[in-house]
C-alpha cells in the first residue's frame, strides 16, 4: 500500500462517465516481409506469455467503490492480475481503413478503465489493410501523464528491427543479446525523452490544489489569461469520443518556419489555428475576439533545483482566430508565444510552474463546478500540446512503426485536445474530442491541410 | 418529459461501474446464400438509413449527471440522435470462433450506457466463422426488463425468410406487403408472448420500494428464504463480465422430463444445478447446504385484475447441489418447485406478486447496503429464469436466425445469472457472470453438457 500523491489522487476524484481520466496512444505498424495470416495473433499469444509485470502494472486504488480508498495504491500481485484482461486483441469490420480503425479507437478511448484492476489496457488491432496493424494503449492519468505514457511505449521500440524488446508491462529481463539493443535504443532516445517532458499535466486539477496556486499567481504574467471568447468547444462534456489523427512531413512545416522566422512550434499552432477558424466558420460559430490556447513550453531557467532541471510550464497564446490572412496569423501567434516567454525569462522554476499553474490548470479546476462552464469566464478554449519525440525510425520486434499519434484527454469545458508528436519524419497530429460538442471533429484533419498549404503558398 | 416510474428509476439510481444495469440479447445468424464478402457491411449501411425512431429508442434521463435528473425522461427528437453512436459495426479477429464472439459480447456488456444518449446500443458483428454473423443489443433496465427487450428483438424476425422488416428502432412503417407477414409473425408469435412474461423484473429494486413488500409479506410460505448457503457466487460484483452462451435440443431435456415425471423447467433447473455443483467442486467450494435458486414462474390466479391474466412471480427452490446422484437431485429439485408452487396456489396475484417480491427480489435490495454482502445473510444464490421462446424458424431479412442468447444483469451479491431462452428446437442458456467473481464461466457450458448426459443415462 502507497499513499497516492495529490494530484495524481485529484485525476481519480474529479473523474466521472462524462470524463474518464485516462490517457492513451495509436501506434500502426507495418507488418514485417513474410508475415502469415496469423500474425497479429501469434503476436497477442505470445504477448500474453509475460505474465510478470511491472509494480505500475500491478496497481490499481485500494478500494475501488469508496473515495477515500482512492488515496491509497495497492499493488496487485502478478498472479492476481487477469492479463486476458488487460491485454486484448480486436480486429477491424471491412474493408478496415483507417477510418474504421478510428471509430475502433473512438469507443475505446470512452469507456472507463475498471478500477478493481491495474489501470490500463492494451489493445492489439488485426484487419487494418495495406498489410498494417494497430495497438491501442491506455493508462490512467493518476499512473501516468502524457509523457510517461508515449515513454512507456517507446520502451517497446527499438531502431533495430531485429531487436526483440518485452511487451511495456513487463521487466526488461531478456537475454544480454537483446538487452544491450534495448539500452541503446534508450541512450539513443535521451534527448527527446528530456525534451519531451514538455507536455506536463495539462488534464487538470483538483480544486483544493487550487488555493496554492492562487496564492503565488504574479498578475502581470497572466495578462493574456480570462480574455478567452466562450465558444463551441467550451461546453460540458458527454462521454463519447472521437478521435482523428494523420501525419504531416516535419519538412513541410520545417519550411514554412524558415521562410517566416518562425519556430516550427508557432508553425503547428498556426496551422492549428487555420484549422480550427475554419472549422468555427463552417459551424457559424467563429467568435470575433481570438481563440487563446494553452500550451506547454520549456524554458530557460536560472533555479536548477527541480530535478531534472528543466522549467516545464504552460504559457497561454493567441491563436489569432479573427485573422484571415495566413500569414497574418502566424505572424501575430509568433509574436504571442514570444511575450508569453518573455514575460517568464529570469524566473525561477518555481515561480515559472507557479505562474503557469495559476492561469492555465487551475482554471480548469474551476470547469467542474457545477454551473461554471455554463456561466463562468473561460481562461483558454483549448490546449494545444506539441511533444518532441523519436526522430529516427523505430520497430516492435521487426514490425515497423509508421504512425504513432497521442489520444489526449478532453475535460469538463474543454471539449476538443490538439496534441502533436514528433516521430521519424514525420508530425503526427491526435485530436480527441467529446463526441457531441465536436461533431465532425474528422474534419479538422482536411482543414489541418488546407491550413498548412495556404501558408506553404 | 414524463415522469420515471419508480421502479425504472430505481434501476437508473442503483447503476454503478460495478453494477451496469442494461439487459442484452446475443442473435447468431447464417449468411444467406449467394451472400458476398460485403453482406454485413451493407446491411449495417442499409440499417443506418432507418433514421426515424420509436419513443423507446429516443429516451433519455432529463439530467444525465444529476441523480435527481434521473426522475424524468426526455425524448429526443430523431435528428438530435447520434445514430451512427447507437448502431455500430465490429469484427472479429481470426478465426472468428464463438469463443472470439462471446469474448467480444463478454467487453460489449461490461461497459456503461451514456446517458447522455437514448439507452440502447445496437452491434452488427462480421467475421464469425462457417458463414455466419451475430448482432448484440443492450438496452437499459430502466427502459425494458429481459422480456420487453426480447420482444423488442423479435419483432425485427419473420418466420417468412423473403419478409423484410425494419430494424427494432424504427417504426412499423413498411409497405403493405412486408406489413402483412410482420403482423401475421406476431400473431403466431402472440402464444409464446404471453407465456415470456414469466421472467420478470429479477435485476432488483431501491431499498425505498422494501417497506411495501416486507408489510405484506405472507410468513408461512417465505419458509426456504433466509437458509441459502454463502457461496463463491454471491460476493461483491467488479465491472468487468464474461458471457457464456451455448445450445442444447429441447428433446434431449423432454425426454428426460418424461422419463422422470418432472417438467422441462425441473431439468433445466437439474442441469444448471449439476453443473454448479461441479463448478463449486472444481473451485473447492461446495456448501454443506443446497443452493437455493430464485425462479420465475407463472401461476394459475383466481384474480385476473392484473392486466393479462398472469401472476408472475418468483419462487425459490432448492438445487440439491449436496446430492451426488443426478436422478436424486432432480426428484428433490421437482419436490421443491412442487411444494413451493403449491403454496401458492389460490392466492390472488397481488398476494403472489408481494410473496414473491419479498422473498426473492426484495432482499436483493439489502445487497446494495455496504458491508451486507459480506455479512448479512444471502436469501437465493442465483437467478435461473426459463423464458419460452418462439418455437418457430425466424430469419431476420433472409438471413436465417441459429441462435438467441440472453445476456443478463448479475447484481450485487448475485455474481452469476443463468437465463435460458427456448428458440425453435432448442434450449438456449445464456450465463453472465462478473469475470472477477466467477472465474472460467465457460467451464459451466462443459458441466451442463455432462449433468444433462449424466441424467439421460
Amino acid at each position: 500500500m502507497a499513499l497516492i500523491a495529490p494530484i495524481d489522487a485529484s485525476f481519480l476524484l474529479m473523474e466521472t462517465r462524462e470524463q474518464p481520466m485516462h490517457v492513451g496512444g495509436l501506434q500502426i505498424f507495418q507488418l514485417p516481409d513474410g508475415a502469415g495470416p496469423d500474425y497479429v495473433g501469434d503476436l497477442y499469444r505470445r504477448l500474453l506469455t509475460y505474465d510478470t509485470l511491472r509494480g505500475l502494472y500491478r496497481r490499481r486504488p485500494s478500494m475501488p467503490s469508496n473515495i477515500l480508498g482512492d488515496l491509497w495504491w495497492k499493488d496487485e500481485r502478478d498472479k492476481d492480475v487477469d492479463l486476458e484482461y488487460h491485454v486484448r486483441l480486436s480486429a477491424l469490420p471491412k474493408p478496415g481503413r483507417v477510418r474504421e480503425l478510428l471509430e475502433l479507437v473512438s469507443r475505446l478511448h470512452g469507456t472507463l478503465l475498471d478500477r478493481h484492476r491495474p489501470l490500463w489496457e492494451f489493445h492489439l488491432i488485426e484487419g487494418l489493410e495495406d498489410n498494417r496493424f494497430a495497438t491501442y494503449g491506455k493508462v490512467h492519468h493518476a499512473l501516468v501523464d502524457g509523457i510517461r505514457g508515449t515513454q512507456e511505449s517507446a520502451g517497446q521500440y527499438s531502431p533495430d528491427p531485429a531487436a526483440e524488446l518485452p511487451p511495456m508491462w513487463a521487466p526488461r529481463d531478456k537475454p544480454a543479446s537483446a538487452r544491450t539493443k534495448a539500452e541503446s535504443s534508450t541512450e539513443r532516445r535521451a534527448p527527446w525523452r528530456a525534451a519531451a517532458e514538455l507536455v506536463g499535466d495539462v488534464a487538470g486539477v483538483a480544486p483544493t490544489l487550487m488555493k496554492v496556486f492562487t496564492d503565488s499567481i504574479s498578475k502581470d504574467s497572466a495578462a493574456v489569461a480570462f480574455t478567452a471568447p466562450k465558444t463551441m468547444l467550451n461546453v460540458s462534456l458527454t462521454g463519447a469520443r472521437r478521435f482523428a489523427a494523420q501525419s504531416w512531413p516535419i519538412d513541410r512545416i520545417k519550411k514554412v518556419a524558415k521562410a517566416n522566422g518562425a519556430t516550427i512550434n508557432d508553425v503547428v499552432l498556426a496551422m492549428c489555428s487555420g484549422a480550427l477558424r475554419r472549422y468555427l466558420v463552417a459551424n457559424d460559430a467563429l467568435p470575433t475576439k481570438s481563440l487563446i490556447a494553452a500550451v506547454p513550453v520549456a524554458l530557460p531557467v536560472a533555479d536548477t533545483s527541480r530535478e531534472g532541471g528543466n522549467a516545464v510550464t504552460m504559457v497561454l497564446s493567441r491563436l489569432a482566430t479573427e485573422i484571415a490572412d495566413p500569414l497574418e496569423r502566424l505572424t501575430a501567434i509568433r509574436a504571442s508565444m514570444l511575450t508569453a516567454k518573455e514575460s517568464m525569462a529570469g524566473r525561477s522554476t518555481l515561480q515559472i510552474n507557479a505562474v503557469g499553474m495559476a492561469t492555465t490548470i487551475v482554471p480548469t479546476g474551476l470547469n467542474l463546478i457545477p454551473g461554471y462552464v455554463a456561466y463562468g469566464r473561460t481562461p483558454y478554449n483549448l490546449v494545444i500540446s506539441n511533444v518532441p519525440g523519436p526522430r529516427e525510425p523505430l520497430y516492435w520486434n521487426g514490425a515497423r512503426l509508421l504512425g504513432w499519434y497521442p489520444v489526449s484527454v478532453p475535460t469538463e469545458g474543454l471539449a476538443l485536445n490538439m496534441t502533436v508528436l514528433s516521430y521519424a519524419d514525420n508530425m503526427e497530429f491526435g485530436l480527441t474530442g467529446c463526441r457531441r460538442s465536436v461533431p465532425h471533429l474528422q474534419h479538422l484533419l482536411d482543414y489541418l491541410e488546407d491550413s498548412l498549404a495556404e501558408l506553404e503558398q
